[in-house]
């Protein structure tokens, strides 16, 4: 999507090897323009996915979640939230996700109430490096017997292939800019041709 | 706010003295139709508000502002971030705020790049109990040295008068719902009149 990518190389950061900081517009300050259009982008890759529920995880997928959803006719959002290790009561799915910022594990939980084989889900979440996040999220949503429509990413890494993989299992996966390679010497980014 | 009253009634479950589970619509999965007509009515209460930014906190009031700025001309989001204690590096605005439903203290940070003498801000959250966590969003804007123009509440506990004590120093806060008791054996809420 050339208005995320031009986003990106204007304000973008590159902060180091394998880390772009997008605070101003994506997960810190959110450009709700910005995401709306990303919105309407996913509608339209998506108009064939009966979907009638979005998951993301917290805490930056949430706000991009709830603009997406208005293009899906406004299905209800639901976000998995990060647990560690409290009072998992039996009444939620719940996996591990090792984060890829943190280095940390932890525990990853929706309730039972809001997932069920009667859904049909898109799954939103801002960035995408080694899926495991993602990975995480799928396994829920197929925990719960509902499927699995899509899943739609602003910022892929490509050089982490961790979204490769998933295209390999057959995801309809939609990442909105995907990074080939980033400098931060230079600042300078490549994006993935057709993104 | 009627809508958000009723909504209240139907699917919020008291779960103890003080603790109001709304999750179904609000904090774990969003009914994003009722949070457009929630932006819809803050931008009625805020009509004369100059807002050209939107502060909440991670992680549930994310989804609320996103959906709320819309109504405000899409101003942009910006969400506070927990951090406990990790790498603040200087450039961010910082306070501490105690959580009431955790009890645990932690760091509360906003970069610098996103909060300026410029700015006029509606704070938007979910919950405003004993008011910790406002008074903390407070706090960092005034540090930058922006302007709080108003504070946008889902639900307020009347009961915890953290509320009360924000209109009696003068801030313009408006909660679509507050919540003057709640009793967990019947399940009965009572909320304040003309809310």
């Amino acid at each position: 999507m050339k208005l995320l990518e031009e986003r990106i190389k204007r304000d973008g950061v590159v902060k180091s090897e394998g880390v772009l900081k997008v605070d101003s517009f994506l997960n810190h300050q959110i450009d709700v323009n910005l995401i709306d259009e990303m919105g309407a982008e996913f509608a339209r890759l998506f108009a064939d996915a009966p979907v009638n529920k979005i998951l993301t995880i917290e805490a930056s997928g949430i706000g991009i979640a709830c603009l997406v959803a208005r293009h899906f006719g406004n299905a209800p959002v639901v976000f998995a939230k990060k647990a560690q290790s409290i009072n998992l009561d039996g009444e939620m799915y719940s996996t591990k996700i090792q984060s890829f910022t943190h280095g940390r594990i932890f525990d990853v939980i929706v309730s039972k109430k809001f997932l069920s084989p009667e859904d049909h889900v898109l799954i939103i979440d801002d960035f995408l490096a080694n899926g495991c996040a993602l990975n995480g999220l799928i396994e829920l949503v197929e925990e719960s017997g509902a499927t699995v429509e899509g899943i739609g990413i602003a910022v892929e890494k490509g050089f982490q292939h961790g979204g490769d993989k998933l295209r390999e299992e057959g995801y309809h996966l939609e990442s909105l800019a995907i990074l080939e390679s980033m400098d931060p010497n230079t600042g300078e980014v490549v994006f993935r041709e057709n993104a």
